[in-house]
């Protein structure tokens, strides 16, 4: 079942252990799920519950502890030894009296850990402040430093078969854009175009199926088309409104974002310059990518192109992409700012993402791109423009299963 | 756009100011995005940026702290006063240099709150470990407290409107699997059965879209079976699996869970016997559970009944249900298993999930149920028993979307 080598998995395990050298970590307790898949290849939804994936520096396998119910899973989908996956019993699950650090604790404390300098994700979600304060009290002789991101770092730059199944997320992605904005018309409800692009999202091509995202489709409309995370409703869009559409393909949880903005109905002319500033903004980012470059020198690209029109953005512009896991698919390292001091080598991934919101509309064209030996390449190839859909042509398709 | 009065939403906040004074909490910070939601409405997928809602004990309003691109979406779904829209700008976002909890912290002294007791959501996953040492931090004169669930623990006994939009969710969740069950037969890949699931959980009824659940649908099959958590794969089903399925529809972020197992050809004496003892335990507790028993009163009732047949189970057999965001669709707060003193009253509503995991195998029939006045009454009518797929039944359904 696993998605990778051994190899390649054996490797990152030695990357995330240099690291772990370097910040002086003998214990790291990764509780993010991307990173649990990204070391061992454990994937299932049994996040909600505490778990982790421990590495000791000086043992050559991970450990597996979370609960019961779920330890099967560990034995089937990681590289994992068997008697390396540790299971706590179900009275610890969402109890007033038992939390599952404790247990965590101690059995880190049985093999030898208890008195070591243990990293922990200080900033992940499924890290809580609890956990923290019983896992400290579970190994007083602990010392305890910030281990957050560490391996998140490690994933910045990917292998090659890494890019292979972003290049199959693309695939889905731009598949469920084509179908989704092709179920967008005045009478039609967000929620049945919502459907319609989860339906492309997840049974993906004849080839290979598509996952879960880590994000939902989001789909702001009308009046609504400035808020950029907001969730579908039943609404029916209207004539004469904007509708923007952000998504991502999946595969084997690696993540292809990509956002387009529909005009239905004939576009403003407001709509029409904006859509040229930032495609012209996008083109020019695109064109300056390279190998060498900081995340910062990709942003004042950006901010030149956009400031010869006077428009200023002040949300970043994209950030670091790949394996996620509910509820982000970004990376939480790199993102496209001002000042971003990561320097860009080949093969690293991001979703350039140069929104713009305004009160009451907005506008989404996004690539998510790599960095090439010499430059950069997008993942998808949907076209890269305001999509308009004028009545007579989306009348035709009536009675699809939008 | 409140789905709820706001008598409704004021009544909530009366109940958990209630709650902040019988545990001295003078301030309640508020990161569960379902009590989020629960106290002002809010409801945008930004939670994966650190956001909250405080409750002051001697404030009439809420105050929503957040990201800047998302406050037009705290001003657009929930009664807040604008006023009281607080955010933070972008740079806060995943930086290592600044952390949003520094300036909610802040924001929090300045308008008086630094030196009070501050209740903090100490094991949501949206409130991390960092995110309690910077705002501690950034009010080093607050004292903070465990306010963890104390907001769940008021969800508990759900509205009568509340009950009314779990309605619309069981019809979605009933629909969803009829509709996924009928897809499933050999030769079709388990992602295909995932997306014909998830078209009809949001594509909803004709009346109301449906919204998307807090976890994915869950499809183990074949040897697989016995593993609750995993998700689909692009495998295809064989003749003689057995194949199951998990799924909530979802109405207002209102959930109703609903599990079946399929026999894809004719079962084995031991599932069907299973079948029988699981179902008979269900309706033994279904019958059984009515105001004033315990949540652990029903679990020795499914005790005894499974009992009879020298069966035991390791996990809990359900828990609180309602609203929800990812990762989870549970309360977190009454659990039915051993011991547990909820006191049942009317309108409190459950997840029964009595599934039964072997090596590799396993069986779920599950139910939502509310107590009624004078017992209790399950939400979905599909029915509880083992769905056999007979090959001269399920070849005349081809062509489909499926």
């Amino acid at each position: 079942m696993l998605p990778f080598d051994i190899l390649e998995y054996q490797e990152r395990l030695e990357k995330t252990k240099s690291k772990m050298n370097e910040k002086g970590i003998e214990v790291l307790l990764i509780t993010d799920p991307a990173n649990m898949n990204y070391l061992t290849g454990y994937d299932a939804w049994s996040f909600y519950v505490h778990q982790m994936v421990a590495i000791v520096i000086d043992e050559p396998q991970p450990f597996w502890l979370g609960r019961f119910q779920d330890a099967n899973g560990a034995k089937a989908t990681t590289w994992i030894y068997d008697g390396n996956v540790i299971a706590y019993p179900d009275y610890y699950v969402h109890s007033d009296t038992y939390h599952p650090m404790d247990f965590i604790g101690e059995i880190l404390s049985q093999i030898g850990q208890g008195n070591r300098n243990v990293g922990v994700e200080m900033d992940n979600y499924y890290f809580s402040a609890k956990a923290l304060e019983r896992l400290k009290r579970a190994m007083p002789n602990a010392t305890f430093k910030d281990g957050d991101l560490l391996v998140n770092h490690v994933r910045i730059v990917k292998s090659d078969q890494e890019i292979e199944y972003m290049n199959r997320a693309a695939v889905i992605a731009d598949q469920a854009m084509f179908r989704g904005i092709d179920s967008i018309r005045a009478g039609v409800r967000e929620c049945d175009v919502a459907a319609t692009i989860y339906y492309y999202l997840i049974s993906g091509t004849e080839e290979y199926g598509g996952g879960y995202p880590s994000i939902v489709p989001l789909l702001p409309s009308g009046k609504n088309s400035g808020i950029p995370h907001l969730t579908w409703t039943d609404r029916k869009y209207q004539e004469g409104d904007m509708a923007l559409v952000e998504l991502a393909g999946c595969y084997q949880r690696y993540h292809v974002p990509l956002a387009r903005t529909v005009s239905i109905g004939q576009p403003s002319e407001k709509m029409n310059s904006l859509t040229s500033i930032v495609v012209e903004g996008v083109n020019e980012v695109l064109e300056a990518a390279k190998p060498g470059l900081t995340c910062g020198d990709l942003e004042e690209v950006w901010r030149k192109s956009i400031g010869r029109y006077g428009i200023e953005k002040e949300a970043r512009l994209g950030y670091s992409v790949g394996l996620g896991y509910p509820p982000d698919w970004g990376e939480h390292t790199a993102s496209i700012r001002k000042g971003d001091p990561t320097i860009l080598k080949p093969n690293m991934t991001f979703h350039l993402i140069p929104a713009l919101w305004f009160e009451n509309y907005g506008i989404e064209i996004t690539e998510t791109f790599k960095i090439t030996d010499k430059g950069s390449e997008t993942f998808t190839k949907y076209p890269r423009e305001l999509t308009v859909k004028h009545p007579y042509i989306f009348n035709q398709h009536e009675g699809e299963i939008s």
